[in-house]
C-alpha cells in the first residue's frame, strides 16, 4: 500500500549536468538497488539526442535493463515526437514530455515555441493511442519553469493553468508542475497547485521540486497539504542549477522519503536500503557533494517506520 | 511594519558547541551587522556558568554592548535563577528560559526534575515583576525536545501540552516550542502546535527548529499555516547536533527569510545585506562547514522583496 509516489529522476535531470560519462553497467546498478530499496518509479534516462548530451547514449541499452526489473516503472524524457518513438519501440511505461511556461526557457530548451511544443504533444498522444495495446505508454506532461523561470523571473499563475489545460486537452494521463530554477516558495505552490487542480480536475498532478534555495520540503508539505501525490526527486539530491555554479537542484530523495515516512505517508521505499544506495554515486562521482541531511544525521532514537505504524 | 519575527541563536546555540573562543569583537561585529540588515531580536549569550561553556565568559561584556544597539531586543539564555539574576543586572530585554519535555533530556541538560525546572520558572516570573519597572525583561519560557529527544524518542504531544500548561501557569510572556534535535516533520508540527497553541489562549508560541534531518523549513512552512509567527534560526545555520557529527543543526537563518520575503511576509531585514554577515562567520569559523542555499545561488532572476511589493 503506497501513500504517496516518490518517482527518481537523478539518472536524468541528475546526470545530463555531468559531464563525465556514468558508466551504463554502474546507472544499472543504481537502479536495481533503488528497485530492491522499494522505489517504484524511476526516469531512468533522456531521449535527447546523444549529441546534445553524450551521457545518454546508452538510453536503449538502460531501458532495455531496467524493464527487466519486476515491478518498476520505468520513464524516459522526451522532448519531442522523435524522442517518444523511441520511447514506443522499447515499450517503455511513461513518458515525460516537457515543455516550459515561461515562452524564452521553452525557446532555449526545446527550440521551438509553446505552441508548437502543444502540437507535439497531441501528435505524441495520439501515436501513442495508435500503438498496440500493453505498448501504450502513460504520457506525463511536465510544464517546466512553473514557479519561475531563470529568463522572465516569475511566472503568472493564470499562464500555469492555461498550459495545463493545454496539456490536459491533449490528453495526457498526469501532470507534473515543475520548479526546475528552485524560485518556489510554499506560498506560491499553494497558488500554482490550486490553479492547476481546479482546472484539470480527475487528471493527477505532480511535483517536481529543486531544492536550489532550500524550500524544496516545504513546497512540498505544502503541495501535500493539497493533495498532491507523486513528487520527483534524486538520491542525494543529484543535479544542480547550471546558472548557480554549486548550487543544488533535486530535492534530495533521501530526505523526501524520510520525511513522508516520519509524517506517517507510506513510500514503499526502505529509508535505510535507500540511503546505502548512494555509495553507488560516491564511488562514481568523485568530487561531486552529494547532498541529504538524512544521510549524515542517521534515524531518529527509536524511530518506526511509517509501514510499520500502519502495520 | 513587520509580519513575521525571526530571531537569531547563532551566538548561542550555534557557538555553544563551537570549542575556540570567538573573540568578544567579532561578536559584536556580528551583532551589529546583523542589526544593520535589520534583525531585531537577537539571542546574544548564554547565562551559564563560564566553566561549562567557556564560550560564554564574555556574556556580560557582550549584552553591555548589544543593548546600545538601537532598536534590537537582545535576549540571553538562562538555565536558572542565577543566570535570570545576571539578566535582571544587565538590564537584558529578553530572557529565554529553558526545559526539556523529556524528563531524561532535562536531567542531562540543566541537572534537574522537570517539577524543579518548572519552580524554578516560578520563581524567576516572580523576581521579574519584583523588579523596578523598565528593567522587566520578557520571559520565554522555552520547551526544549518537543518534537523528540535522542534519549527518549518521540515525545507524547499531551506532555508538551501539559508542560506548556504549566509554562503559562507560570506567567510567562512567550512560550517558545523547540525541535533540539532535528526529529519534526510537518504532520507532528501541525499535531503539536495545534495543542500547545489552543491550551495556552493568548500567549503568542514561537518556533525553534533544526534541520538536522532536512525538514526545517517545511516545519517552519507547517507552523505559519497555524499562525506562529516568530521562529529562531542561525545564520548560516551555524550550529550542529552533538550527537551526529557533521550534522545541521539550527535552521539557515538566511534560507528562512528568503522563504518568508518569497511568502510576502514581512521580516523587516534585508535578505541580501544579511547574507554578507556570513563574511564575519567565515574569517572567524575557518573550517566549520556553513550551510545556506540562497548564499550560494543568489536570489530570483528579478526579484522584488516582500518590502517593495508591500508598499
Amino acid at each position: 500500500m503506497i501513500d504517496v509516489r516518490v518517482c527518481e529522476v537523478g539518472l536524468r535531470d541528475g546526470l545530463q549536468l555531468v559531464s563525465t560519462f556514468f558508466p551504463t553497467e554502474e546507472k544499472l546498478a543504481w537502479i536495481r538497488a533503488e528497485a530492491a530499496a522499494g522505489v517504484r518509479e524511476i526516469e531512468v534516462t533522456s531521449f535527447v539526442p546523444p549529441k546534445l548530451v553524450p551521457q545518454f547514449v546508452d538510453a536503449e541499452e538502460v531501458v532495455r535493463e531496467a524493464l527487466k526489473i519486476p515491478g518498476l516503472s520505468v520513464m524516459a524524457l522526451i522532448p519531442n515526437m522523435k524522442g517518444a518513438e523511441r520511447g514506443f519501440a522499447l515499450g517503455v511505461h511513461q513518458l515525460d514530455f516537457v515543455m516550459s511556461v515561461s515562452r524564452t526557457h521553452n525557446l532555449k530548451n526545446v527550440r521551438r515555441s509553446r505552441e508548437e511544443s502543444i502540437a507535439d504533444l497531441k501528435r505524441i498522444v495520439e501515436a501513442r493511442n495508435a500503438q498496440p495495446e500493453g505498448r501504450r505508454p502513460k504520457i506525463v506532461g511536465g510544464l517546466s519553469t512553473a514557479l519561475g523561470c531563470s529568463y522572465e523571473g516569475r511566472i503568472p499563475v493564470d499562464d500555469v493553468r492555461r498550459y495545463a489545460a493545454q496539456l490536459a486537452a491533449c490528453g495526457v494521463d498526469e501532470i507534473l508542475v515543475a520548479d526546475t530554477v528552485g524560485y518556489g516558495d510554499p506560498a506560491q505552490v499553494r497558488a500554482v497547485f490550486k490553479a492547476v487542480m481546479a482546472e484539470v480536475g480527475r487528471i493527477p498532478v505532480g511535483a517536481h521540486f529543486h531544492d536550489t534555495r532550500g524550500t524544496g520540503l516545504a513546497n512540498v508539505a505544502a503541495a501535500l497539504d493539497l493533495g498532491v501525490r507523486r513528487f520527483d526527486a534524486s538520491l542525494a539530491g543529484l543535479g544542480g542549477c547550471p546558472f548557480a555554479p554549486g548550487a543544488s537542484g533535486n530535492i534530495v530523495m533521501d530526505d523526501l522519503v524520510f520525511m513522508l515516512d516520519s509524517m506517517g505517508l507510506r513510500t514503499g521505499i526502505d529509508i535505510e536500503k535507500l540511503t546505502c544506495v548512494r555509495a553507488i554515486l560516491e564511488k562514481n562521482l568523485p568530487g561531486t557533494e552529494l547532498h541529504g541531511a538524512v544521510a549524515k544525521a542517521g534515524l531518529p532514537t527509536q524511530y518506526v517506520k511509517a509501514d510499520a505504524r500502519a502495520g
